[in-house]
């Protein structure tokens, strides 16, 4: 018998939850195996290759916090909404950054155009690549909606679901939108990169997350408050966690390159309070704009920011704001009226936001 | 007082339907203006800017034709959904066929490009109006069944029509997906050019939005089955006809140059009828075949096409297959037990396919 059929008289005692999650995105994919084959199969792919779980995880423990009322094979293949959309989020985000790489395999688009190459295909085969791409991102947001209305909630419990899971879609893509304009625009402000921060991660991989399962156990209104103030806090601290690993990780634990986001360009808080500190240091200001605004960065320019951003106190201020954030976030909780395990574990992956693992 | 909400004392003796869609349209886009505001403004451009409503309209008659039981106004808000994804269609489509417009003004892709230019921001505006673009189609489809769960429908018939919506947004991205392989694989069979059709027109624009208006108002499988056979012929006619006017249309009914379709390499049924039937002839064969596989076609090379369409006797084949659908389609009708005001205008849409407009 399937894990997730005999769930039910176990309730919400069931420790293994990602075990659970992995049944149910097996299920829902194998169910659409015939669907959009080609377009499919990738999909399953990038579904079933792993990945964190972190959204269904803090899904999962908003729900629990909030008394995991079952039914829980429903609510768990609800979560399969969650893994879809951050699949539709990655291949197009992909697209939009020419990644060629993702969880060190080829990304979606460069798999379809080596494809289209290996075929000797007409026409482009970096068109056909990005096209293909944009459909499998396509179907990736559109099932994950069915996967959410598809689960078997009852249909109170659904609507009371799609308030939160409105608003993490919208959020998602205004994040995303947020991220090219900073580019763009050249933003500097330390308040612009902590917007992006709050919706592309805070909102979108923790508060709404926690809020969605909330809302499926039915919470009430200060359940789901300070779930999501909990959410918001820990939310930031990851991405800002995320962006000094990004700069200084080791590359075997973040499988990334040394400096990859100096490289990038990317338009972090970091980056920002290091610019800002920087005012009245016009050789440093040009070593910092220089790594924003050039495509490509040398090693040298790479170990001079690295220096810089010590100097300047960037880091120590970004350390700072992590863990002030984890207190305010923990403390939430802490005056939340919430199941305890769920507590303790939401507790343990704020810990795990601000531990410095590099 | 609103149409859309005095609308319920006249139940489905509504004739301006597409007032009231207009109306609901411009409700659901206002209450989310303050949201992804550049990428919304966008949205409720393409939207409010008109088109043909062709899905809705099917879809309200499929709903009509099953006996059309209230809330009327939650039924009209719930097709809302159709425009949306229709939207993310078209912004999608375009990126991937680099069209420059669409409906007479920039497209999508190329209005957020223009927007980069003008304001001198740094990096690709290229890169930034294609990622804008898929932001934008993105945000439609979120919406699309942020529509059709919000409406206010009631549960059953939410339930009842996430089938049809299900297996719409699945067939519309494999249809996009069939049409991208059939270039990059120079495909020439008839079958597969018929494929494309059902998939693109027939199932998502007049077969789905058909079926998920019955399903609204409770249709039992027999009228589902003749409505929906009905919708795949009637769809395919439609492409057809298309096609037709693709290559021979008046350009200012069309709004596209003559020969346009030729231009872009189209793998129509009636390319592929007019190849079958070359056979035996390479002069023809070689002049087919260039048109469809060049990027650009010359003027001569379309006027002989024009020509070696015609006397293949590719154009009366089609022509014939078109009436035999619009027979066939029509007859489905006729053995339904459905309201009389809807079957009588939908013979009036089948005749609309056939009719020879040019």
């Amino acid at each position: 018998m399937s894990l997730l059929t005999s769930v039910d008289a176990r309730t919400s005692r069931v420790d293994d939850f990602h075990a659970l999650l992995d049944e149910a995105l097996h299920e829902f994919l194998h169910a659409r195996q015939d669907l959009a084959t080609e377009l499919s199969a990738e999909l399953r792919g990038l579904v079933l290759a792993g990945g964190k779980r972190i959204r269904p995880t803090f899904a999962w423990w908003g729900w629990r916090a909030a008394g995991g009322a079952p039914p829980v094979d429903a609510v768990v293949r609800a979560m399969v909404a969650l893994e879809l959309l951050q699949c539709c989020a990655l291949v197009h985000d992909d697209v939009m950054d020419r990644s060629a790489t993702r969880r060190g395999r080829p990304s979606t688009h460069e798999s379809f155009a080596a494809l289209h190459r290996r075929e000797r295909w007409a026409a482009s085969a970096r068109r056909y690549g990005d096209s293909a791409a944009i459909l499998v991102g396509d179907l990736a947001l559109a099932w994950a909606d069915d996967a959410l209305v598809t689960a078997g909630l009852p249909a109170e419990a659904l609507s009371r679901a799609w308030g939160p899971w409105q608003a993490m879609r919208t959020e998602m893509i205004m994040g995303q939108h947020l991220d090219l304009l900073a580019v763009a625009r050249r933003e500097e402000s330390l308040e612009h990169a902590v917007r992006v921060a709050a919706l592309k991660t805070a909102a979108y991989t923790v508060e709404r997350p926690l809020h969605l399962g909330a809302a499926l156990a039915g919470a009430d209104d200060d359940v789901v408050g300070c779930l999501r103030a909990y959410g918001h806090d820990i939310g930031v601290a990851f991405q800002l966690r995320d962006d000094l690993m990004g700069v200084f990780g080791d590359p075997s634990v973040t499988g990334k390159p040394v400096g990859e986001d100096l490289r990038e360009g990317k338009r972090t808080p970091l980056m920002a309070i290091a610019l800002s500190r920087a005012q009245g240091r016009p050789a440093a200001q040009r070593v910092l704009r220089r790594c924003l605004e050039s495509g490509t960065v040398s090693e040298r320019t790479v170990r001079d920011v690295c220096a810089l951003l010590v100097e300047l106190g960037a880091v120590a201020a970004v350390e700072e704001h992590i863990e002030r954030l984890a207190v305010s976030g923990i403390a939430a909780l802490e005056r939340a009226a919430i199941d305890d395990e769920a507590r303790h574990e939401l507790v343990r992956l704020a810990g795990r936001a601000v531990a410095r693992t590099t």
